[in-house]
């Protein structure tokens, strides 16, 4: 580890709390901040109005940095046909909750490309730092970011798609490993998915950019600190490690799946939200291959949380999006900053042991 | 790294070659343990016979251990009307070739769960090493093995396969992550792939068994050497690193194309051989979803090898079995006792540097 990147970040411990849409709290963020680390809001699935509350209320419980996280996909393209045939598919899931489809699905979540009053709120908030995932923002909104002396951080899951972030000027780079929980960073899906594992991704990127590094998938304890550090990540970014922390707003019916036997055996779907997505394996991840097209995401997610809903009113949670990653089995229900206190202790443990081998 | 592994397999360095059926050699083997590593012979395609020549010729170039890998696959079973349907649908390829399928499709290798004349050999030759793939043989031949003095190494893909191969006597296991070249591991392939990534699979065994780890999959420097390390493992297995020594048995299309554009996009494909591998993409990899049913591994290979037979006597290698991971990209063309040496420098380096940050 080089201390460029905690410098930059201005942080003590080269540990990012993933943003985690739907999980992440200020709560949270401000408690990992606190102890050190790096705390991310998710807000991708937030309007700006949202957005600024969120921030204020981080604000209140600390003054260190953090970090806001942006859904940079192309916007939805709406699909009559493909939407009601979809929900046509989904019709006997409903009905076993004696419900029925939506009329129609929306998009529910604004990309940030083409959200200017989330621009705006951050261009007046000044958060420390700001993420990019499913792409990057155009070039003039990256220029503003920085003007404002933001930080820009942009997930990767390819040595091409780092090289357009490198272009495009942010400060770092997230290499998001095929081992991660939740939504690939993957730019362009349609195009396919490498699936690179963090270990190779990481070595990948070690090798063709100067940018610091921030190692993302599969990280669950300071070995694993330890191993992303050995590989030239200048940090790590854990999200799974922390969905059961109390200060998370991950729900009892989450926690109790992320600490049974599915967590053994995540997968990655498309189903749920129009993009893939690696969870907890739920009813709605089988059949992909016989499944009708999907909506774009966001708007197939509009369907999974109405189905969500219609189940979960009945006391089912079979079609819950519980994102987790492949190391969702060591996850410990610990205070966020117990966690990070032991994150540290343990990547100290680890380089010890190096240290004494070497 | 502890040094029980290194001292129970009789090396220097937590470096094993990986045994790469059509790939290793008595060369390349001998190289490696010279250097003080465990080079390896994989002779899961080889019959007993080749296969103690094969031992005699690793033996009369180095005096150190070595590792014998044997496929521990379920017998194919034959289904004429499957294997017809398959050759019909490769049909058209062969005539690109102005060719024509084989008439019928054969059980090209025999597991060594039903190859008495094999386990035979092992026992008159003893190896000092002998690792299964593709799951573990009876328990009366890991006795066998056992009582001659032979230490076994077992690759897994999952925690329940380690947890079997604990259970069936292994002394050390292979955790092989999906970023490894070749055939996946996984033992009943039917009941899908977990795909766990080396760090995540490191991180899972290490919790779970007290056995020695051998991390393999996307490692191809010290500074993965390194990584593993950190993380629990013992050792690392090595195959698409060894590749482009000039021991290696790959044929120059091999080379040319591990050291081309392809390399950065390896691909998992059942469709060559009958079961998962991940390789450089060829004809083969697409159109997986189209396919008719495969025949049964390795009878399904016998076509993909025939039609690259076809090809290939029109100096077209489209459907050459180029096996590759995620780290190809990173393969370097030295003699495998210089890349042994850099292997070393590197980790050491990486060790040193850890420490110096600690």
């Amino acid at each position: 580890m080089s201390p460029r990147l905690t410098a930059l970040l201005g942080i003590e411990h080269p540990i990012i709390q993933a943003p985690m849409a739907g999980v992440s709290t200020p709560r949270l963020a401000a408690a990992v901040s606190e102890a050190g680390g790096l705390g991310s809001l998710g807000v991708g699935a937030n309007t700006a109005q949202q957005t600024r509350t969120l921030i204020g209320e981080t604000r209140a419980l600390t003054a260190r940095p953090f970090n806001v996280n942006l859904f940079c996909h192309p916007p939805a393209q709406p699909d009559a046909a493909r939407e009601a045939a979809w929900l046509d598919y989904l019709r006997p899931l409903f009905a076993e909750f004696d419900a029925a489809p939506p009329a129609a699905l929306g998009e529910i979540y604004t990309s940030f490309l083409v959200d200017a009053p989330m621009l705006e709120v951050l261009l007046e908030e000044r958060p420390a730092v700001v993420s990019f995932h499913f792409g990057l923002p155009p070039a003039a909104t990256i220029a503003a970011l920085k003007g404002a002396g933001i930080r820009l951080l942009a997930c990767v899951t390819t040595p091409v798609e780092a090289t357009l972030a490198e272009a495009a000027g942010v400060d770092a780079l997230v290499a998001q490993g095929v081992e991660a929980g939740g939504h690939r960073g993957v730019f362009d899906p349609q195009g396919g998915d490498d699936g690179i594992g963090t270990l190779a991704l990481v070595r990948l990127l070690a090798r063709q950019t100067r940018l610091p590094l921030i190692a993302a998938g599969g990280i669950m304890d300071g070995a694993g600190i330890a191993a992303a550090l050995a590989l030239g990540a200048d940090a790590v970014q854990m999200g799974t490690a922390f969905i059961l922390c109390p200060e998370s707003a991950a729900n009892p019916a989450y926690r109790a799946a992320l600490q049974g036997e599915r967590a053994a055996r995540t997968r990655i779907t498309a189903t749920l939200s129009g993009r893939p997505a690696r969870g907890l394996p739920n009813r709605l991840y089988r059949d992909a291959d016989t499944r009708p097209a999907l909506p774009d995401y966001p708007i197939a997610y509009d369907a999974a949380k109405a189905l969500h809903t219609a189940a979960g009113a009945r006391g089912n949670h079979d079609f819950a999006a519980q994102w987790a990653g492949q190391g969702a089995p060591l996850a410990r229900a610990l205070p966020a900053a117990e966690l990070v206190r032991a994150l540290v202790e343990e990547l100290q443990a680890a380089r010890l042991s190096a240290c004494a081998t070497s």
